[in-house]
């Protein structure tokens, strides 16, 4: 058995990258969630150890300081960070991770895992973007404003990826996503050392 | 809609490409099949224009000169080519095409269109492999003893290709196989001058 694959599963907010994110954790259950500490307070319904680590930030910095995030990004004023173990161990026990997280977080986690298989959550247009954001209904106007201008700039940032996923529906994009984790098992330099008939010649 | 993706199936003789290929067709009615041209005698039950275009030497020759073949090359005695505007036509036209051919053949066509998808199909085992080969019951001794020895050989050219697909049965190589397509459809650089809501922003 070779190493686990990490999924980091990004894209501009509104796009569903959340809710594509648990349809598939719901169809792959070998999958493992990577699971964000945050300084940015729950949102309703949201779970402390399910949807994130809600940190105080004296403790994020701490943990900043003792280099124990894969990334960490200050977005709209919180604290975001990806807990390095968790991953490293998770992978090198053969388990796959999905992780979803923003474009920023993204391309910080591309610098040093460049071996990650990153994913861009397209949504179909800007108008249909623009509504996801609204219906939400969790921002404030000023906030809505600033996802709005970066939007366009976020998605501009898909080139940097490896693979772009269009959010038409949800079982789409799930589908989507499983196979782009059946074709990266098969890329030969994944397979390479585990293969066994290539171990016979 | 984006140009078409030619994928070339290769491996060794007896790893079982035909067999998938057939049956990657009957479940993927809209890719079409690149037939070869070759100056070999038919095996009993291939078809003129459907296995192979059977074409005489002098012939075969004549289309070499006039630059008509992707690749073309010399196997145990007998020439084998690819036409070229069949191909290139096909995936103008937004169509896939899968390729069945030998591993030289591949990598011929690899230096030429490195926009391909390679695909090695690799035997369970050199012993499933030498099984296959006798199965086949149609090659002398002398053959068969060559594509032994090079059987080791060929496998070491998995190396060369963007994938391999272990061949343990026909339903998880052609599963395997179309899940390889889907992906490189969603590839960054494949998608990123048709998808829509690129052009917005």
């Amino acid at each position: 058995m070779g190493k686990g694959i990490l999924v980091v599963l990004s894209g501009p907010s509104g796009a569903g990258k959340g809710t594509i994110c648990k349809a598939f954790l719901e169809r792959n259950k070998s999958v493992r969630l990577s699971i964000s500490c945050t300084t940015r307070a729950p949102r309703e319904g949201e779970v402390d150890g399910v949807n994130y680590f809600f940190t105080e930030k004296e403790e994020f910095e701490k943990m900043i300081k003792e280099d124990k995030f894969l990334e960490y990004a200050n977005v709209y004023g919180n604290f975001y960070g990806t807990p390095k173990s968790y991953v490293e161990e998770t992978l090198n026990s053969g388990y796959d991770i999905i992780l979803e997280i923003d474009t920023q977080g993204a391309l910080n986690i591309k610098e040093s895992f460049s071996d990650g298989v990153f994913i861009f959550v397209m949504p179909p247009s800007l108008d249909e973007l623009k509504s996801r954001i609204i219906g939400r209904g969790t921002e404030t106007e000023e906030t809505l404003n600033k996802r709005f201008s970066s939007a366009a700039d976020e998605i501009k940032l898909a080139e940097k990826y490896n693979y772009a996923v269009l959010n038409d529906t949800v079982e789409n994009a799930v589908s989507k996503i499983e196979s782009i984790i059946t074709a990266e098992k098969c890329k030969i330099n994944r397979i390479k050392d585990h293969m066994d008939v290539l171990q016979e010649v």
